[in-house]
């Protein structure tokens, strides 16, 4: 399983953990990138000072390649920037933004930097930023969201027809047959994320954690298209959100809803009602709480297997 | 390629072409089955009559295998089922229904008979139905689609754990590589819609054809989903849609706006602005209009390839 990805961040599995917010702080990027995967911290959802707390521990707990994922939407991208560079980050992924903003400062103080996007066009623009690695996420993933709803079936294929850059597939992926799906498509490592957000080192509340074991099919949806797309678990304050959608509500209305806090309210704090809870349409898929080190041995099993099995079959 | 789809159909290649409306008649099916594949009539446009019309053109232009696409929606199906016994069709997909209706009926007469799910749920209905395959139809996909949104990244692993039924996977395949992808996630074969109907042997009208390849990414929409969602090209049509969705027009509104033979208009027509354009979001990666045989050449291959790349690679 040894590809570019592999070799551009040192790890032995080109399996990448998302940088999701509120459920992957140091603990679970920790056991992610001791189990030979690359672990990201979510910065997203952390104050500067938050984010440095979370790297110190990091580095304490483990001598293995890690990164951040920085949401480029936020006021404070600056400071964690800062923050990312004096504590010798050495891997970034950026998201929801330009990749041209931050991508020569990280690589010239030595930091590989991938970015995720939603579109071959943004695929596309990331290449000519000179990123080292690009993240194209389907339709199904959960979390911020482009608004073509390319599914990752559709987009890695065009995606790969049109840079030579390292493509790491996200969206819809919670096992090895995925992971094999999307190496046939092109993908040279996989960027998993619902999967370790019900991990038991996920920082995600138990009660959402719960909420994702008991997900069935058609129990998320993408969400808030007018404001930032986010796919979104059924709940109250989803129900409240389609119900103004469905009277053609304001943006102001439907940001006065959302308000502030929210996706901490739910995913952190535990409110299955009134949070907003964002998780990949795979949480159909996945059964159990189970520990990184578990979720890893079985990703890479269930690769093998299913790559055994393709062969011999067709 | 031999897999159990190939053998339940006496086909040489696990390619089925997806029966659509307006664009697969007696050439396309004949071209696509001639060519090893399974060719599909679509009779969801097609006066009792008319079907058996282009079954009787059909059965002399090939002795290979081939098959009727049924939609369950409409009121004449129990003419067209009788059509199909008498003109001894031998294979029947059924979609958009309930496929405990007809199946024993066909199965009685000596017909094996495949329906089309959007959801794990329903795939689990069709195996109690007895069918003798399942197809599991994505997101992505034109034509008629689910409620739930289930991508088929997400859907076929899903499927695969609930049933031992041979199973097809559709939506966003019309490359080799996406084949293969389908067959990692559990699929034993594939059915390819978008881009059979750009093909020359499509009854498609050459402007929609054209608009199919001139289509990139974000071009197509899953819309009028307060009806029977459906994946729409966007032309002014699709924009009045859109405009009457926003401001949250009744169904009522919605049902008058599509009127009758909007589909006709556009696909078979050529009224590329006011017509209604059904299509596969997988028409952003087609480039041009190619015999169906040019078409079967370039999948079989571009899958080998794409196999032996898979192997080396990872």
């Amino acid at each position: 399983m040894s590809t570019r990805i592999t070799s551009l961040f040192g790890i032995r599995y080109p399996i990448i953990q998302g940088g999701m917010i509120w459920c992957s702080g140091w603990r679970l990027a920790a056991a992610v990138s001791h189990a030979g995967g690359l672990g990201l911290i979510g910065a997203g959802s952390m104050y500067p000072g938050v984010l440095r707390e979370h790297l110190r521990k990091l580095k304490a707990a483990t001598d293995k390649p890690f990164g951040v994922n920085v949401p480029l939407l936020y006021p404070q991208t600056d400071e964690l920037m800062q923050i990312i560079l004096e504590e010798k980050v050495p891997i970034v992924f950026t998201s929801a933004g330009n990749p041209a903003k931050y991508t020569p400062l990280l690589q010239d103080h030595g930091i590989r930097v991938a970015h995720v996007v939603p579109s071959a066009k943004l695929a596309v623009k990331c290449e000519k930023a000179g990123v080292d690695a690009v993240v194209a996420e389907g339709f199904e993933a959960g979390g911020h969201n482009g608004r073509e709803e390319t599914t990752t079936m559709t987009l890695l294929p065009m995606v790969r027809d049109l840079i030579s850059t390292p493509l790491i597939a996200a969206g819809g992926i919670a096992s090895g047959r995925a992971m094999l799906a999307a190496f046939a498509l092109g993908a040279e490592g996989v960027q998993i994320g619902s999967l370790f957000a019900a991990s038991e080192e996920s920082s995600a509340h138990p009660a959402f954690k719960q909420r994702i074991v008991e997900a069935g099919e058609g129990d998320t949806m993408l969400s808030l298209k007018e404001l930032v797309p986010v796919r979104l678990l059924r709940n109250t304050f989803y129900v409240k959100v389609k119900e103004m959608e469905a009277r053609a509500a304001s943006k102001e209305e439907l940001q006065d809803l959302l308000g502030h806090g929210r996706a901490k309210k739910g995913m952190f704090e535990g409110d299955m009602d009134e949070g907003e809870l964002e998780i990949g349409q795979v949480s159909a898929q996945i059964s159990a709480v189970r520990p990184v080190v578990e979720i890893m041995q079985w990703l890479v099993n269930d690769f093998q297997k299913a790559k055994e099995g393709l062969i011999s079959d067709i």
